[in-house]
């Protein structure tokens, strides 16, 4: 399913917003999502451990709503840079995002013990704003779909909030 | 904040659904989000540990969707368990819900190092669909806004799907 991916946009991130728990690629405690192109659209995947529980034998919601949040923030940047004229590996940084908004549907309960795929469609909503639909795949049975409203970082994300 | 609760409704799941990475109070590994009533309102405290960073000082917005999602469940199951006339503690076991719907808005970077209180008020669809509509504060500022729907755990759930 393709897990020995080269070219992620999450291996590109300039190292201060590489921490991500979901897609850091420094954050050693983290889920480590990689997101990259497959044709016109974009893929993550991901095996979720034991522990990511919902009900024994199935996989955590939260999980799920990770996945496709970083998968969303990954996808946008991805896109972003693409019309940017780059591609992850050219050498040149791309953009990061942050998520505005997240939906997710559980459509079915997801089985643990197998890759889940997500697999998204962008948008561009305007430059800084983009939409990515997301469908989640344990093997080939479609089990949850997502939607992000990603927007470029903010300035707010430099310094905590008062 | 009332972190020490000695009545959460996940305390009352029965042993073969308290798994949940979220909330469930026998996985180890996970968060252990406990919900409780407070007055009419549902709430949930958690303090983010330091490894689940967004942008560094920011907690990662997947741990606040997990929050939002587990908070919902919990409260549906307080909420029907209430409506059943009984409250945690009182030797009844809850119904145990799960998560057809998850939806959030990320209002503000949220600040690490300091208890997120997610605060639900609980709507019946029916009896076995209920919305809950949620706020998560950081000391006392609004970050996120959550709607989750929770429908009693299925049978599906019983066993995994082919």
């Amino acid at each position: 399913m393709g897990e020995n991916v080269l070219k992620a946009i999450q291996d590109e991130y300039p190292d201060d917003f590489a921490w991500c728990y979901g897609c850091g690629r420094l954050n050693e405690h983290g889920h480590h999502f990689r997101t990259f192109w497959q044709g016109d659209q974009t893929v993550t995947i991901y095996t979720p451990s034991p522990e990511h529980t919902a009900i024994p034998g199935f996989v955590y919601g939260g999980l799920i709503a990770s996945l496709i949040d970083c998968h969303g923030t990954g996808s946008a940047a991805l896109a972003l840079h693409r019309k940017n004229g780059h591609e992850p590996g050219d050498g040149e940084t791309p953009p990061r995002f942050v998520t505005a908004s997240l939906n997710v549907q559980f459509l079915k309960p997801t089985p643990q013990g197998v890759p889940l795929k997500a697999v998204g469609t962008v948008e561009e909503i305007h430059p800084k704003k983009w939409k990515i639909e997301t469908e989640v795949y344990a093997k080939d049975v479609l089990c949850a779909r997502g939607e992000v409203i990603a927007v470029v970082m903010p300035k707010t994300f430099l310094q905590p909030s008062q």
